[in-house]
Order: structure tokens, then sequence, then C-alpha cells
């Protein structure tokens, strides 16, 4: 290669998905000449919709255009655990991107879960080894360094580039003792860091969070004298990814002399995948939703999903009566352990108040009584900086404030930072680094079984007839091109009768009739005009019938 | 009267709005034979709507249905305070009830315009002067007592039936030093409670909150602290209705020698119609928009509505640019001196990210350095249980979780309670709390300018358009009831495409012409019998397509 061309080689860093939103992680980093970038994915994960933003569609990924575009380019796609906001895409996306997929063990396990479900070969999926391996990947090599979380083998990844290290950190938080997965290793981090580091790619969800975070083992007393406090049925929900929670929970109703039953299919499967990768073989033993139906209230403890209140989740389905043919009742008690997602308060909010209906007892995470988080808090971000100090700060997981904030407390500790949100590219290769380009980063839905975009209208479309209902009107128009008839209409999702007291329908189709009577030839023959013309005549009634615009659809039905 | 339907008197309570929910306070006291009562209203707020529940909703008002059915029988309605959530109503519920309106001077002058907003008459609204003077209605005497809050003039009222003694707090809490309106007079409740009081009727909404409720006096410390910190211009946002902290804020600003300016219509009016009502004569001056422009950022402060991210507010064009003429930027600082309210928290977010972006450093209420709650907190309650020492407890204004905890509260101290949510009809008249009823509870919707109901289907339908999109099919009907022509179909909402890679409108046409083809003459002769059936095959179809059913709308036009 010519000295021209090396010269021109660039490092670079570009988040399509996490950076700008907690979730939704999507990471890509490259190397080579500008535009021929050989590149690694990191992550491929989701976040959820909202009837706010997102009304009907099932899952949210990361806009891979570029991916796609660059697909021969692609090395590999590391995962870094298998959180659904890491992970969750896999499946989905794997087809666009088809380069080999790697992960530790278990994560490995459940990425190959996430492949078959969608069709996709599941020997793409290879397990790694966790650092001092690594794994080749065209000018990356890629270690998986352990670190601690909330789910089993999480790991930060030391990418060894041509031009230095890059530490990506994934989710992490600094626990010594985190009941499941490996602790965090100082001495290790500190090993990795030695030689000097020209990136840290950090976690930011916590960075809002002022006090050293505390150890999932903190909580086994907490839980245990509540637990024996309590004499009805209890109930625990918690995120079924949450493997040291559920784990955590388990051992807590045992501890009580009390059976424990797991509900919730995403529960049960991330506890039997554990299981199967050789992880959790310390977990307590459970019982069967029919069998815990045999117990009595006194005696059992259930640990089940929905601990942000989702409609079909087991939490909702007990607060509304039963599931699996368990139900709660007065004198039982139902423990949220875990924090409310920004968010998803409307939803857990009417779970514990059916709760309350039911005269069952909630207990809430209590001020980090009955939860502590699996992110590094601030001190804990400071902690990790310190052991790496790079060169570069990279805040990566976070809404804009977050990253932002994180690139604030870095350079309280002298550390370059740069806010970069989704579709920022980053050149690491100076001595600063430097926005070297845009990429367009908007979201990709799963509605159904299709992958739309956001922007391509379609949801647009239905958060407008939400808001403004639907008005069709029909029209026939004979071989003459002559109207046939009177047009009629029909309402969705709008009130019958508005301020004139007259059928809505009635009002529109007299003024249209009306109009079509008096509409010239050219109009009648242009159904562009024609539709034209007649929406801006019904909005107009509308508005003043019902005081609102609703969309309207024309249908003109023409005969030859 | 004989002595027999004097017997049958009784006394009732009857919540239709704010028993269930924070928001839309709507109380109904009767006193009278059963069907016959004669009524006072308490309240008439309203709740907001929200895209999960209520897309294109413009207001929630509780169901009145009960009392429009009754409208010979009511005497009076009586407003507490200024509040939205308990006079938002009034406007477009009075023609319904037509009784005349009690509220003291400030909270008249603020029902006067809700009555002129809606072409009501304003004569309607009557002064009621403070307790001890009181106002007759029917079988009622009632009295406005002052208390604490954070409008001026909050009063609880004194209900004085043949049957005992109501107290109806309304919203409050206990401050000694308020900023504005009264402070909390012990001595006065205590001289109202000496003869015993049949029940209490009392805010609930922040039952879950342990700590004694700190004055809105305790704020103007940290906040001219924080003011004097910073060099930038200053925004701050609260709630438009709390004046207190309007004033407080006001005063912060001028303290460090800042001009003051109102942002948003609703604040600028609250605070005229304080100053109109004389009870605001102390407010600092405040500067215009337009001569804001001319003050350097360090000698500004904006005090701005949008507190909880509402789409249209101040805080929110302040985050996307400028708001008349006026804009933020890097070295600004924004100031949320308020509480986001469960649900509002994805829109509070946003406009904290949209202000990140732009690089003004956001402070939040900070864990109540710069916001304290209008309302009686944990021992608050309790203190106001001692002061009343009423026969009954009633927890009034929270969810149904709130109402229970509240009920508990009180047993704590002995009292007998009940949970009563909206609809369920109390009877005061024997020696504990009795059911006697249930009213149909919903909601009313303001829509536009109509008036609907939650349950009439409506906002059902636009709900389900949201989540499935919409299908509409076409088909002609000649003469002889044979199809003319195939039936055509169009998307609205929906991908173009499913997963056989064909136009879903074409799969659809193509599928529909067959079945239309082989339909028989008697299902062409049907419409509901064809609607249903082609509406089965799109579903079905859609299905299969693009894995979802959407909703469809079948169009019959028959030539005659």
């Amino acid at each position: 290669m010519s000295k021209k061309a090396q010269a021109a080689e660039r490092l670079i860093y570009l988040p399509l998905g996490g950076a700008g939103e907690i979730g939704m992680n999507t990471y890509v980093y490259g190397y080579g000449v500008p535009g021929q970038e050989r590149l690694i994915v990191v992550d491929l994960g989701v976040t959820f919709p909202d009837m706010d933003g997102s009304p009907g569609v099932d899952l949210i990924m990361a806009d891979i255009d570029y991916l796609a575009a660059a697909k021969d380019r692609i090395d590999a796609i590391f995962i870094t655990h298998a959180h659904e906001d890491h992970i969750g895409a896999l499946g989905l996306l794997w087809e666009t991107l088809g380069a080999p997929v790697y992960a530790r063990n278990f994560t490995a396990n459940i990425a190959r879960r996430k492949m078959a479900e969608h069709g996709q070969p599941e020997k793409a999926v290879h397990v790694a080894e966790p650092w001092p391996q690594t794994v080749k990947a065209g000018p990356f090599s890629v270690g998986f360094a352990p670190l601690s979380h909330s789910i089993p083998e999480s790991s930060a990844l030391v990418i060894d580039t041509p031009q230095g290290r890059i530490v990506h950190s994934g989710d992490f938080k600094i626990d010594k003792t985190p009941v499941v997965g490996e602790a965090f290793d100082e001495a290790m981090f500190t090993e990795i860091a030695k030689d000097g580091v020209k990136a840290l790619v950090c976690d930011s969800t916590n960075v809002f969070s002022p006090l050293p975070g505390r150890s999932e083992a903190s909580l086994a007393e907490e839980l245990d004298a509540l637990v024996a406090s309590l004499t009805g049925m209890i109930v625990a929900t918690t995120f079924a990814s949450n493997i040291a929670r559920v784990k955590t929970l388990a051992e807590a109703g045992k501890r009580a002399g009390r059976e424990v039953c797991l509900l919730g299919r995403a529960m049960r499967r991330m506890i039997e995948t554990g299981v199967e990768a050789g992880i959790l073989s310390d977990f307590p033993a459970t019982i069967t939703p029919e069998d815990a139906r045999e117990v009595s209230r006194g005696r059992l403890m259930l640990i089940v999903t929905g601990s942000q209140g989702e409609r079909r989740a087991a939490s909702a389905a007990l607060s509304q009566g039963a599931y699996l043919g368990l139900s709660m009742k007065e004198g039982d008690t139902f423990l949220f352990s875990s924090k409310t997602i920004p968010g998803n308060e409307r939803g857990v909010i009417r779970v514990m108040n059916n709760f309350s209906e039911i005269g069952v007892d909630i207990v809430d995470e209590s001020g980090g009584k009955y939860h502590v988080s699996g992110h590094a808090n601030r001190p804990d971000l400071q902690r990790m900086h310190q052991l790496i100090q790079p060169q570069f700060l990279i805040p990566m997981h976070g809404e804009h404030r977050h990253l932002r904030e994180h690139v604030k407390l870095g350079a309280e500790s002298g550390l370059t930072g740069v806010v970069a949100p989704n579709g920022t590219m980053i050149s690491l290769s100076g001595n600063v680094p430097v926005v070297c380009g845009h990429v367009e980063a908007g979201r990709t839905y799963l509605d159904g079984s299709q992958l739309i975009g956001n922007l391509d209208g379609i949801v647009r479309d239905r958060i407008r007839m939400a808001l403004g209902g639907v008005i069709v009107v029909n029209l026939l128009i004979d071989e003459h091109d002559e109207p046939l008839g009177d047009p009629w209409c029909e309402l969705m999702g709008l009130p019958e009768t508005g301020s004139s007291g007259v059928p809505l329908v009635e009002v529109l189709e007299g003024d249209l009739s009306q109009y079509m009577n008096r509409a010239d030839d050219k109009t009648l023959l242009d159904d562009e005009r024609l539709e034209k013309e007649i929406r801006k005549i019904v909005r107009n009634l509308a508005q003043i019938e019902i005081g609102k615009k609703p969309e309207v659809m024309v249908v003109v039905s023409r005969l030859t």
C-alpha cells in the first residue's frame, strides 16, 4: 500500500442507535480509507413503541441503511450482552448485514434463539471466549472483557485497531458482588489500559445519579426482612432479563420457606437459557404454575414479568383477575423490585390501581430498598474514567442530555469528550475527536411482520387518524363524466352530530351535492383536482360543525 | 312532613370525578328522601387527554348524566379554588346544570371568564365571603374556610346539613407562610370542629409522601442562591396557576437585579386576574416580551408556561427555537420549578433533550430545593384528621391506591373510613358510612367543539385506526344487482407491500374480485352480509401479508 493511501486511512465511530435514547444500542466502528472503511457492528438492540410516537408498531430498531449499503465491508457483529436493547434486533436485521456474530456463551445462546425465531442461520453465531482471548475481524482485534451488570457474561469490548485501542464499555456497573456474572475486576481494566487507550466509549444512562452504585448482593437482607414479614401470597416483578434480580428474589422466597414459581414466558426462557449455559446451576428449584395452584398463599412466591406495566404481561393479567389460574386477593402483596422507566408511568400506575381495587398491598422499590440499578452511577463512571484514562471520552447509551452531562463529567477530570448523537460519524485518528460525517439516522419499525421506516409516513398517517378521525367521501361519475347520484360520506372516529344539530354526514353530503352539480367539466375529468377541492370543503365544514379537521379520503368511482 | 318521610331522609356523598384519578374533581352532596335529594355540586374540574387513552381529545371532564337528570334538584355549585382540575369544566358543563355558582372573589373572577368563554351568563357566578359567612343552598348551609394551597383564596367547605357538619377539604397543604393566599389557621379549624364533624372529605394526593410538607416561603433562599450564581439568561417554568410559585420566582429574579417577563397566555392571565382581584398588589413589576428582547441575557429572567412538556407551551417553543422573538442559547439556564406529573415524563424529557441540543443547562427541582408541593403530605393529613376529628373519613382527590392508603392512614388514628371511587354513592346518615348506590361514572370529552362520552365508541375507533391502520374497500353494484367492474381498495397508515412482495392493494383486489364473481345473488343483495364477508377476507389477507389486522371500511355503491 502506498504511503499516500496509508495517510488517508482513518478510524471512525458511528452510533446508529443508543446515542440519543436509552435503548436501541447499535454502534459501528470502521477503519480504512474514507468511504472504504472495513466495519464492525457492536450490538443490535431494540426499543419499545408508544402511542405518542409509534402507535401500532411492535418494535423499534435503528435505521441501518448505511450498513445495508456497506454490506460487503462488514467484517463482524459483536454483542456485548443479552439484554433486548442490545440483542433484540439481531434476528430481524441480520439478513441485511450477513456478517458473523460473536458473543460469549450465554449471550450466543440467546442470539441463536433470536436468529432461529426469524429464520436466520444459527451457525452465523460464534462463541467468543473472554479476554485475553480475542477475535480477529478485518483490521480489528476484539476481546470480551467481563464486567458486572444485571445479566451474566456482560462484557466490555477491547477493540484494537491500527490506530490504537478502544474500550467500548457496554452496559455496566461497578459491582464486586453481582449475584450472577463476573465481579467487576479493576485490576483487569488497569492492565487493559496500561499501554494507553485511544477512546473510552462509555455507558451514560446513570450519569445523573450522584451517589455511588450499590451491589446487587446488598438487596438480600432487605428482601429477606420483607418476605419474612408477610403472610399472604407474595408476587414480585422485575425485568425478565434481570437474571441477577430474579435469582435474588427467588433466594429470598426460598429462605422464607416459600415455593417459588416463575410466571411469564420471557422470564422462564431467560432462566432456562442460563441453566442450559451452565451459569445458573445454583438457581433455586421452582415449581410450575399448576403446582403453584396447590400451594397455600402464605407459602408461595411468584416472580413475574410486567414490571413496566406492559398490557399483556403476567403483572397486568394478575391485576385484572388471573394468570394461568393463579390470582391475587386481599392480604397478598405485590412487590415492584424495579424502577419505572420514564414514559411507562401510566401503565405501571394502571396496574397499581387495579391491585388496589382488589385489595392487594403494593410495595414499590422504596427508594432503593428493593431495587438497585444495573448501571454505573456518576462516581462509578468517574472510577471507570480513572481506570481507563482514555485519550478521548465518547459517551454512549443515553439521551442527548445524558451524553452532554457525561462529557461535562469527563471534563472535570480533564478528559476530552465529544457528544456524538446517532448518525454522527467521528474520526478518532487525530489528537482530538472530529466530526467527519453525518448519516441519516432514522428508526426502523417492526410493524406486524413488516419492517418500515419511521419517516415513511405510514405511522404519521395513523397518528393523524387518531387525532382527527376519518371521513371517506364516495363519488360516482358516469361514462359521460357526469356525476351519478349524490356523493356520500362515511365517518370513523367522529361524533355523528355537530353544532347545527343535523347529522354531520347529512351536512357534508348536502354541500358536496351542490358542489358536484356546479363543478365544471374540467374538474370532473380531473381526479386529483376533484379530490383536493372536496377535501377542502369537507375539512372546512367539519371545522364549523365539530371543531376539528379530520383526515379525508376521497374515492372517485368512474363507470367506463 | 310526616315522621315516616322524615325517617327516610338521608345525607349522601357522590364523587363523579377526582375519586379515582388526580384531577377532574367533581363531587355531589345530597339531602332528602332517596331519589329526591336536594343536591349541591362541589367543583367542576378537568383532566388532560393523552394518546394512550384519548387521542384527539381536547379536555376531559366528569360524566354528569346523573346531574343532568336531576337538574331541577340542584341548588348550587361551589368552587373551592381556581385550579383547572377544580374549575376547568365550569363553562362547558354549566348549561346542563343551570344552578348558581358560588366562589370567593378571585375564584369567581376566573369563573366568570370561564363562563364568558363558553357563552354562559357571568351573572350566575356569585362571590362568597369567607367563613364564618355562609351561603344557604336548599337544605345546606355552606361556608368557605380559607386554607393554604398554591393559589389565592383556596378554601375548604364547611357544609352544614340537617344530619350534621361535613368538612370538604378541597386541595390544601398546612403552610403558615404560603407567599400568597391565607396561612393555614389551625385555630379556625379547631373551632369549626368543636361541636363535632360528621365527615371529613379530604384531599389524598400526597398520602404516599412520608415527610412533613415544606412551606412555599422556604424556597426563596435556595432560589436566590441559584439565580445569583448564574450569568446567562434564566428561564423558569412552573404551573401557570401556581401563583405562589410565579411570585416566588419573580421575587428571586428581582432580588438578583433581573428584569422579569412572564411568557405564556395562561400565566399572564392568571397573574392579571390576581392583580385585578386586589390580592397580588405586591407582585413585582414585569416587562413585556418586546422589552425583554432589549435586555441583556444576564439581566433577564423569564417565567414561562409548559412545565409538563406541553407541545404548544412557551417551554416547548423555546426548546425548539424561539418564542415571541426570545430564544435561549449556550450559557443560559432553564429551571423546572415543578414536578413532572406521572404520565407527562415523555413530553418533559423531550423538552430537556431539545435544550441539551442547544447547549442550555437544565436545573430540575433537585429533590425539593426548587419546588414544594401544594398538597398535604402524610403527617399533615394526620394533623388535619386530628384537628377535625371526624366521625367518618372519606378520602377524595386521588387514584384508587391513594384513597385506599388514606383510609388506612386514618385507621391508624382510629378513624372510620371508606374508599368511595367515582360513581359510588355513600349514605352518611348512619353510624357508619354505607354504600347506597352506584352511578355510571364515565368521562365526558371535549372533542373539538363537541362533548362526547368516553364510552361512545368514537375514541375507541380512533385508537383502533392508530393501532391497525385502515383499508377502504369500494364495490360497485349495478341496477341488476351484479358487480360492476372489480372492487378496489385504498390503504391509510399501512405499508404498501407485504410478505409476497406484491403490493398489498393488488393482493386484496385480486382476491376480492374472485370473491365477487362467485358471490351468490342473495349475498349481492345484502349490504350487511357483503360487508361482513369482505371485512373478513381483507383482515385475513392482511394478516398473512403484513402481519396485522387493519380496520376495514366497506363502501358499497349501488346504481339505481
